[in-house]
This record gives structure tokens, sequence and C-alpha cells, in this order.
């Protein structure tokens, strides 16, 4: 079950001006906008991302307005990174609701995307920092290129090194832009600042490795995709790094190395099945936690306060979670 | 014949430094991601906009890296917002090069248009000025949303209020933030920056009614695309406009009006024909005459100099070119 998720409350009225003030981007726009809007806010995300910029943000006494349209930026940033996503890799359902490419046509989807993307970067604007819209831009272009990387990567080919590059450009970039911002639109200094991106950067790979164990260990109903989704697809991610690495010998992982260009169906069923019960899923969960345990020293900085105490919170949920 | 463009002289050596600033945008990125930019880059723009950035710049002593930046972060959003585009029309041939969806997947080309954004976000923010970043967000706004409400109408409705706000978003808003945010990365006052903006506006409203006029007048050849192309898919430009309130008594238009949710291919080429040959061309130009000339006189508020003959040049271009 996933443990509640208390680190919510001291932002409890944030997040709502948050989701408000998303919500008035499409006004004046096109009604299509709106709706579209309503219904990627509705699909239950847990506003992870806008909490820990708003937790940093009060702990470091940001202005009120500012971290209410850092967050907002954030949070919109990353939902049309995943409008995009959902139309390039067909998926219909995401947190088992319909995604926009599902009740959409293409056209509108990409657009809506677009949409998205000029209202995080209005609100992006609106934090007055420079320093904000230079990371904003410099994480889209991370975002992009990792997804463009993974479109043309031949299936099958993943090695530790473009595993990290590719979870980072994916997760990491946006954890970093969530904690960095708040510290950058703060009046604080230099260390401060680079042990919050430290913290968003430890905290987001840890996040992502835990999705990738979920792919495997999941059930397919809170999925919404079938589980061992990513090996199906030839996205080899730290689970099946370990297990290919840690049974090479075995003539099933010597059969699927031989055969990178040609996964047989079968083949990759079995060996879903191997990792799902190997101890290789225990072995990426002890590095995720590793990462997160990183990111948690890193609040050392901050002052003690309820505020930090939920950004422990908040890591040590994410390795906790199952969803 | 186009006529030849003196306007750009002043400004080669900046345009060549923009192209090469573009061109370094992909530097470290995926390695398709460089060659979609040299194919787009190399697929024969005027540079219209980024030479108005330019131009204004001069004029206003703004510092030279944020105007190359500037003048590159515009080309990029335009070249972004093509990209989208040509994707959702399904359009092979811009310009008579192939476009990047002729080429490439659609997730690829998705990509390719966010990687732009991101670009041009990123050199909009080297321009240290929030006031541009506000102005870049809600032109990127802009801009989409007009094309979401084009996507959405019914074919064959639009009124004149309709053509205009759409021709506004689809070109206006470009021009004017090409002009205004010349101004606000320079030492200059609201006077100047307010005019700069309606310099903009005017002379991009009269580009694009010249477009929609070429759409009925140009060589298929030039144009990639067959004669009266936006009246066959259902978009009602200012010469139709005209067209259609002039010629309201006849048989053919009232046909037409009359069967708007069933446009009939062989009534749309007659029709396409009879504007081709009518006066209603003649009038649409002399309204874009109009629009220029408000334009031109939004210039009065600068010196005297060889860059301001150029702005009056490439005022008078938008009119007189066939392309």
């Amino acid at each position: 079950m996933t443990p509640n998720i208390t680190f919510l409350n001291l932002v409890h009225d944030e997040l709502l001006e948050v989701e408000t003030l998303i919500r008035a981007q499409a006004e004046g726009y096109h009604q299509d906008l709106q709706a579209a809007l309503n219904h990627l806010l509705g699909s239950g995300g847990k506003r992870v991302r806008p909490a820990i910029t708003l937790l940093i943000s009060r702990i470091l006494h940001a202005p009120h307005e500012k971290m209410i349209n850092l967050a907002g930026s954030i949070e919109l940033l990353h939902t049309a990174t995943l409008v995009h996503d959902d139309l390039i890799d067909g998926s219909l359902l995401r947190r088992g609701i319909p995604t926009l490419n599902a009740r959409w046509s293409p056209g509108a989807t990409v657009l809506t995307g677009d949409f998205l993307f000029s209202a995080a970067a209005k609100l992006a604007a609106d934090t007055d920092s420079i320093a904000v819209m230079k990371s904003f831009a410099r994480t889209l272009s991370t975002i992009v290129n990792g997804e463009i990387t993974q479109l043309f990567r031949s299936p099958c080919q993943l090695n530790r090194e473009q595993y990290e590059r590719q979870i980072y450009a994916k997760t990491g970039s946006l954890f970093e832009l969530s904690s960095e911002s708040a510290a950058l639109i703060s009046d604080t200094n230099c260390d401060v600042i680079n042990a919050m991106r430290k913290y968003g950067y430890f905290i987001g790979i840890g996040f992502q490795i835990i999705d990738d164990i979920l792919d495997f260990t999941g059930a397919q109903a809170t999925l919404g995709k079938p589980v061992g989704n990513d090996l199906r697809q030839g996205i080899i991610t730290l689970p099946a790094i370990i297990h290919l690495q840690d049974f090479a010998e075995t003539p099933l992982v010597q059969e699927f190395v031989d055969r990178t260009c040609t996964p047989d169906d079968e083949q990759i069923a079995l060996l879903v099945d191997q990792i799902r019960t190997s101890d290789s899923i225990h072995k990426a969960y002890l590095e995720a936690e590793t990462y997160v345990k990183k990111g948690m020293e890193k609040l050392d900085l901050l002052p003690d306060c309820p505020e930090r105490d939920a950004l422990e919170e908040l890591a040590q949920f994410i390795v906790r979670r199952d969803l």
C-alpha cells in the first residue's frame, strides 16, 4: 500500500493555489484548452514536484507569489512533456485515466502540449528570475534530448552509463529544476542553491529507479500497462541491467543478449518473470535507496523545521511508494 | 519577380552570426537534432523576422550579444511552430523543400519541434530581459491558440473579425514580438517600445494578407501546394471574404454559402478561379498596403538612418513580394 502522504499537508493550501493558477492559464483561450487542462489536472498526479518547490521555497522565505508561479510552471512543464510523450508512445491510459491522445486527434494533442509549454514558460517568466528561465529552458532541452535519444536507439541496447543519462533526462532533470529553482527565487547563497539542486537530482534518480522497478513488480491494474512493459518495448532499465549481468551465464540471458536485434516475445516474457522473482529487484531497490539517502543528506544545510522534515519524508516516500 | 532584398545587406554579418548561433544550439545533443536544424535552416527562409529585430536593435543601440540572442530566439520560435504546423497539416513540402515530417516519424518531428522551443526559450532567456521572456511566452500561447481555434472550427465558417484574429495569431503576433522585443532589450522609452510593437503588428498583418493572396495568385511550383489551397481546405481568407461579400447575389456564391457544411470540390475549383480573376484580389491587396503603410508611419519616431530606411524597404518588400 502506498504510505500516507503527510508531506503534502504543510503545503496543502499552496498546492490548491497552484492548481487554481494552472487552471486559470487557459482563460481567454480556446475552450477546448480549458477542457484539456481540467482533464489533465484531474488525472490524479501526486504533485510531488510542486511540493518540493513549495517546501524549499517556504524554508528559504521565497516571496509567496513567485513560489506559486514557479510551482505552477514546473507542474505545467511536467504535464506538457507527458502529453507529447503519451502521443509518441501511443499510450491510451496514464494512471488508469484516458490520455489526451486517446480522446483527441494527434494535431490537437500536439498543440495542447505546445500550449502547456507556453503557459509553463509564462509562469516561469512570472518568477522574474532570469536564472529560473535559463534552468527551465535547459531542463526542457535535456528532457527532449533524452526522448529523442530513446527514440533513435536500437532496442535492447543500453549500458549502465546510458541508463543513468537516460533517467536523468527523463526524471532527474525536472526534480533538479523543482528544487534548485526554489532556491534561485530565494535570497540565499550558492552553497544552498547547489545543495538543493543535488537534493532534487538524487531523489529524482531514485524516483525513476523505483518507477522502473514498479514496471516489473506492480499490478497491471495500477500501472495501466502490462507488467514488464519496458523490456517488452526494448527498454532496458536497472533491474534488467543488474539481472543480465548477474545471470550472464544462464542460457536464457545468453540467448537474449545474442538476439538483441530480433527480440522474441516468449523469451522476453520468460525473462520478465525471471527478473520479477530474482533478487535483481532488491538490488535495484538498494541502489534507489542509496540515491535517495544522498539526496536527504543535502538537506543538512537547511534549518531544522517542519518543512525540512517534510522534504525528508517526501524522499522516503519515493522509495516506499507502490505506484 | 521578387524584388531585390537590399534591406538585408545592412545586417548581413549579424544574420550570419544568428545562423551560426542557431546551428550551435544542438551541439552536445543528439546528432539527429543537429541534422534537423541544418535541414530546417537550409530550407531557405528569408529571415525577415530576425532582420526586423536586428535593424531595430541597431537603431536603438541594443547590446550586440543580446540582439543576436534575441534574433536567434525569434527565428527558432518561428521554426518550431512551422515544424509542428507541417506535421499537423501533413504538409510534405515547404518552399519546395521536404518538411521534417516528410522524412521523419511523427514522434521525432514532435520532439524536434519541442527541442526548438527549448532552444528558443534558452536564447530568449540569454537576453537577460524578463519583459522579453514574458512577450515570448505570450506569443507562443497566441500562436498555438490560433492553431487550435483553426483546428476546431467548422470548415468555411469565418467572418472578417475571426479572420483578423486568426492572422494576428498566425503571423502578426510573431512580427510584433520581433519588433517590440528589440526595443525591450534597448535603453529606450515606452513610446518607442509601443511604436515598434505596432510596426511589427501592422506589417505582420500585411504580410499574412499577401500570403493569403499568393495562395490564389501564386504559381503552384513556387507555392509548393495547389492554387487556392486554403479554400480547398475550408479556410476562408481575405480575398474569399471580400469576394463572397461582393458577389453575394451570384448563384455560385449563394450555392457555396448555402452548402458550407458539405463543400463540393468542383464548386470550390470554380470559386477559386472566379476569385483569381476578379478584383477581390486587388481589393485585398489594397488592404494589405494600408496595414503596411500604418506600420511604416510608426517608424517616424526613429532617427533618420540607413537602418530606418531598411525597415521601410522591408515593409514595402512585404507587399511587393511574389513568394
